[in-house]
């Protein structure tokens, strides 16, 4: 382990490794392998929101000439159904369309053209049934089912995903309660109860690459290449719906360009298996944007939130309730209401809390795994409360915070890890930034504050690595990890890079291959620099101890005489053997290579809410000052402060940028972004409809800083990031315009249109 | 490690892993990969034997519509000379052409045809020397030189590949000798002296595949997807020529159709590295048979040898001179040179021996790796001589062997690994089967044997295996053998299967990858069952030390009270636990791998003639029937019997396959095959006037007897195979054509119009 004071290569700034390939247009994503004999996919969506799938009929396209084959309900019966949390999604529609969108057959063709030439001749008969698209709609007594039966079959290997009885003839496809003391009784005693609803918009990831996959079947062999950030889990589902051992599964993932969360579990992935399974040739099939819309969202919320406090200020009580819009599949809908009713506890120290959560179906487009995962939605609601019950306490919402914020240290729930930083700490760093208290002489401008805090680091931590160091010295870094623009691979390569104290471009990162590269469960929940990290760095260890047992027998010295720097073992008479001399006196020529092993793996711990324990607390705290057009309800961002606690910044210029990428997605959700539905139909799937940030709304002043105290359990102390500073925002601009002109906003975005409606009602009060 | 008694998996047929994708069509060779905005190279070659290259013109080439870049010596001044003993090899030529298909320049164009045409267009002014083509030729005194400047850079790793000060100004380009006791005085204590010399034709591997490469170089990083047999080595290699830091050179191995030694080492790579980096595109070069005709071969040679026996059959001196022509560059030449010297000692008892080996430089194909590795030349040279030193001694040669053959435990040489088969048994089946002493009542029939061993299992024997073990029990194998058509994978996964006690169908070999697949020096010398058999097998045995450990977690009893059978763990009560179940329990879900290693590594030994050991004694015996046509000396093969010491047969089938195997290809340098030139033209480079054994070619009768002693150091007493067989059959036949006319002929191949010569000089004596 190198010491703090000694580190060479990490807590610098490096540029990317994958940075030159990206740039120069180098890099082969998905969409550019190419197969002998390769053919182009193309699925047919359902027009209808729901409906009964009476007759489907492909003579006609499989006529066309340049058709290999279409793949329909007809062809997909011996394979099972998948799905990340509940087994509740078929290939291709067999009985039902569940929402706009739903695959209802798809075709594989000699090229793009025919293949949408030949998904226009499909016939497909529908009846149609009423749909819901809201959550207010599917949690109508009497009102349609989405799925009628409930998913038999759980996630086999998380039986907390079972619904309860009671909701079985509902569209409540999963619900989970956590509660801490008597809330109850705690409402009694406050002083002043306060009680309030949100609602969050269905927002997309909008990742520049959207899903694409290339799948090749070679009699009982399936090769995919997918943009994916778990070809782990991936490879795992695909044997379980083909019905193979995994080790006929591979999944190569090369470069992946952005994830979010929207390339995690299994997407379209096992359609584009099919059709290769069926036309006997590799297929590729490359998703629109607008089918990258259709495919999987963030969840829509509401979230009502009750508060009991004293008149002093103290948070005693709290009464939580989540229903969260999972659309027409779970996908991983069941566990991001599992951890958003976890994280909506919040950076408090609240003794009583009652915290209900509700996965509920819908016919619109499925929502699962987005940054921030449950958190966002949360957050945004609880930190807007928390503002409003300072206010309305006559607190300056700052101090009400620094009263009731849980202190380094304090458990966050009993039996969970300690909160490892000191929220107090980022909060007054953040307000000092934005100089909160000194009023802006502009009219309709105002400030706003949070702090946020999720669990993270994922829920099964299990991970491995290896190093191969060539008889040159050179190293190849073997990791589970994908890079998907989160800038891993720099890290992962610094970390290898200071531990064997060689220059980083002596390290390349292998490609991600499930066939040979060792296991890692996910690239998700900001663990890869803590959890692959750790595993890494632990490779890197087992390098060292080979090195230097091979140095002690060519120097004849023991090992604990010997010392390492700048790629060379030296012996107590400071006589040196590199790298490269060492691996070639080991083997007896230049002929071998070493290589190391690193894992990781969680420990199980009953007392913990979640069954395992946190292994790091991401924290982040936000300030924002706006200013809101009277005459429009524009609310323009002067200025944003994003803080973020690090641990230890392993390489500070990208943790930078990683923060400023979670602002600009927060000032998405929170001022523009929304999925827009009518008669059950998204009208925006696109992105000249639908409004992601572009330069010129980006504020005028961004500050983003970087809080390190070597507190995550990281290497050198590092922690995850990347994900707190997308929770801060959409809170600290909703209390800013609050600040502003008085008016409180419960829905998001804050389009101009809302604001507007807003301040009109406000007016009129 | 499984009883003998006990092996359910190893030792019974099995069909080819790799069979099903190789005859559907559907295996993905090096030709068939693609890769966005790839092109296609083609070589311009020397039409000349030896000239100056004065001068080189690409401008009109490189101004063709759809050429995208031309390489010629202007371009590679930064890149270093290569080649596997010497690096004597330019990517292009430099100076000087020194043989006729030496690659002058290079086009890489969007299509073949344009590269074609460019070719064309490049005007290259040379300035004639006079050539030398023989060995005779290159020995001459004042005859020209192939290579002015020896090579100065000796290969970097076998310091014993250095040319004698005397040979300098010479075309011997390596030279090696063998002495043990005193020839000199044997010679004068013999009661007879033989002499005869042998030469042995050039002949090609006639892969099905011709080397093919394509290559991606992207900023600092090289991709080559090669079909190649030693990719590791390829890595160092192409590391070396591009000065990068071998973890930036990937080796990818698809599926290879042949190899036989001619993908060995280094060959086209560099050029379509080179034409990657200047197109700054992927490129394909894919050659013709006439160009690989043009790249690789056997090695020519002439033999002189001599014995001294006693009058009652006793060889008590030898002495043996080698030549080798290694046409215009040396690639493997210094290596093959040595080894045929110390193969050149064969089977026999010979106190007092004196073998000396040249290998020289000369204008022609380069020669380097074949199937036999120079012991072909010298067993077909060996064994001849064996027969007419025992018909000259009135002896029969059966008898005559059996005299002088050495026993098992004997040593070959002093300080090397005993012999480790009964030599006896083999030929005195072989005999049996071949009826040997019966005479056929037909005229102009006969019989021969031979009896050949050479060292087997590489030089630099290091290798390493990886088996991942997912969490459905499904396995993964990962080794840098190369399935070159051998039957490995199968073999390989036998191993793994018979140690996990799992159905063959549950293991995957992994596609080798130098970035990714654990190291092996190379796929040679019949190596892989042995060394990487042992490699597999440790792997294995890896993993099932982590599954018991962990199922003695899991039942909370002692490791030593469980047992394992049919991919479960046993306690002491009988409760089992699938490995699936005891992977899940291992890591509380169903995300997680277990990772078994497993290397070997050899032992440097001084007092070994090589300075390692042996891994093991390739042993082969052989026995023919011929008849010879009076009127046209064609020579028909009636007969063959070829019986090879397997130690124990992993897959009998492949081991037969094999075995059959070597005896066509025997058959093909026996009877028909011969490169020939004219004016330093090779004439023949094609699979219409060079002739390889047809169906109609081979034997009427065709017996291969595995003899299986469990004398092998790899898994179950196995050993490699494969050489064995195409050693024993030459001789075989010369000494029955010999026994059938009563004419000894000298020179490969036995065509009938050498034939025809042979009897009328004879008749005319």
């Amino acid at each position: 382990m190198v010491n703090p004071q000694d580190l060479k290569v990490v807590g610098r700034d490096h540029s990317r490794v994958d940075g030159e390939a990206k740039v120069t247009g180098r890099a082969i994503y998905a969409a550019d392998i190419e197969l002998p004999g390769i053919i182009y996919g193309k699925i047919l969506r359902s027009p209808l929101a729901h409906a009964r799938l009476v007759n489907i009929d492909a003579r006609k396209a499989e006529r066309v000439p340049g058709v290999f084959t279409v793949l329909t309900r007809e062809d997909i019966g011996r394979f099972k159904h998948f799905g990340s949390a509940y087994k509740d999604q078929s290939i291709v529609a067999v009985e039902k369309v569940r929402y706009a969108g739903d695959p209802v057959a798809a075709v594989a063709a000699e090229n793009e053209a025919i293949a949408e030439e030949a998904l226009s001749l499909i016939k497909a008969q529908y009846e149609e049934i009423p749909a819901v698209t809201t959550i207010e709609e599917a949690l109508e007594p009497g009102c349609p089912l989405v799925h009628e039966l409930k998913p038999a079959e759980g996630n086999l290997y998380a039986h907390q995903y079972q619904v309860p009885e009671r909701f079985k003839e509902t569209n409540i496809c999963y619900h989970y309660e956590y509660t801490k003391g008597n809330s109850d009784e705690a409402f009694k005693q406050a002083d002043f109860i306060f009680e309030d609803t949100y609602t969050f918009p269905q927002v997309q990831h909008c990742s520049m690459e959207p899903h694409v996959t290339v799948a090749n079947v070679e009699g009982d062999r399936i090769t995919v290449w997918a943009a994916t950030q778990d070809p782990f889990t991936l490879r795992e589902h695909l044997a379980g719906i083909f019905s193979l051992p995994q080790s006929k599964v591979r999944v190569i993932v090369p470069f992946v360009g952005g994830a979010f969360g929207g390339k995690l579990s299994v997407k379209m992935e096992p359609i584009t298996v099919a059709l290769s399974w069926k036309a006997r040739r590799p297929v590729k099939l490359v998703q629109s944007v607008e089918e990258s819309f259709k495919t999987i969202t963030r969840h829509p919320a509401r979230i009502r939130l009750k508060s009991g406090v004293t008149r002093d200020g103290r948070l005693i009580g709290r009464e939580c309730e989540i229903y969260l819009n999972t659309g027409a599949y779970a996908d991983a809908g069941p566990r991001v209401a599992q951890k958003a009713a976890y994280r909506s506890i919040g950076p408090y120290r609240i003794p009583h809390l009652k915290i209900l959560a509700y996965a509920v179906y819908t016919n619109t487009v499925p929502a699962g795994a987005f940054r921030g995962f449950g958190s966002v939605q949360v957050t945004w609601a609880n930190e807007s409360h928390t503002d409003i019950v300072a206010k309305k306490l006559g607190m300056d919402p700052l101090d009400f915070r620094l009263k009731n914020l849980l202190k380094k240290g304090e458990p966050y729930t009993p039996g969970d890890t300690p909160v490892d930083c000191s929220l107090r700490e980022g909060l007054l760093r953040v307000a000092k930034t934005l100089a909160w208290g000194q009023k802006n002489n502009k009219r309709n401008t105002g400030k706003g504050l949070s702090c946020c805090i999720k669990d993270a680091g994922g829920s099964y931590k299990i991970a491995s690595a290896a190093i191969k160091l060539a008889a040159d010295g050179s190293i190849l870094l073997l990791t589970g990890t994908v890079e998907i623009g989160q800038g891993a691979f720099t890290a992962l390569s610094q970390v290898v890079a200071e531990e064997l104290d060689v220059p980083i471009e002596q390290i390349t990162v292998a490609q991600l291959d499930t066939d040979v590269t060792p296991y890692d469960v996910a690239t998700s929940a900001s663990r890869s620099t803590t959890v692959m990290g750790l595993c890494v760095q632990r490779a890197a260890w087992d390098v060292k101890k080979q090195l230097l047992r091979a140095a002690s027998r060519a120097f004849n010295e023991n090992v604990a005489r010997l010392s390492m720097a700048k790629g060379k073992v030296y012996n107590s008479k400071s006589q040196a053997l590199s790298y490269e001399e060492i691996v070639i006196r080991n083997f007896g020529s230049k002929w071998g290579e070493m290589v190391g092993f690193g894992s990781y793996q969680d420990k199980k711990d009953k007392r913990a809410a979640l069954g395992a324990l946190t292994v790091f607390w991401e924290v982040s705290w936000g300030g924002a000052e706006v200013e809101v057009d009277p005459e429009t309800g524009a609310v323009k961002l002067l200025k944003y402060v994003s803080a973020t606690d690090v641990g230890k910044a392993i390489n500070p210029l990208n943790c930078t940028a990683q923060d400023e990428g979670a602002v600009v997605f927060g000032i998405g959700h929170t001022l523009f972004e929304e999925m827009s539905y009518s008669d059950g139909h998204l009208i925006n799937p696109n992105l000249v409809d639908y409004h992601v940030p572009k330069f010129s709304d980006l504020p005028g002043q961004l500050h983003t800083d970087l809080v390190e105290n070597r507190n995550g359990p990281g290497p050198y102390g590092s922690k995850g990031m990347g994900e707190g500073g997308i929770l801060a925002i959409a809170p600290a601009i909703t209390n800013a315009v609050a600040d502003a002109i008085g008016v409180r906003m419960f829905s998001l975005p804050l389009t101009p249109e809302r604001v507007w409606q807003g301040m009109k009602i406000h007016a009129g009060r």
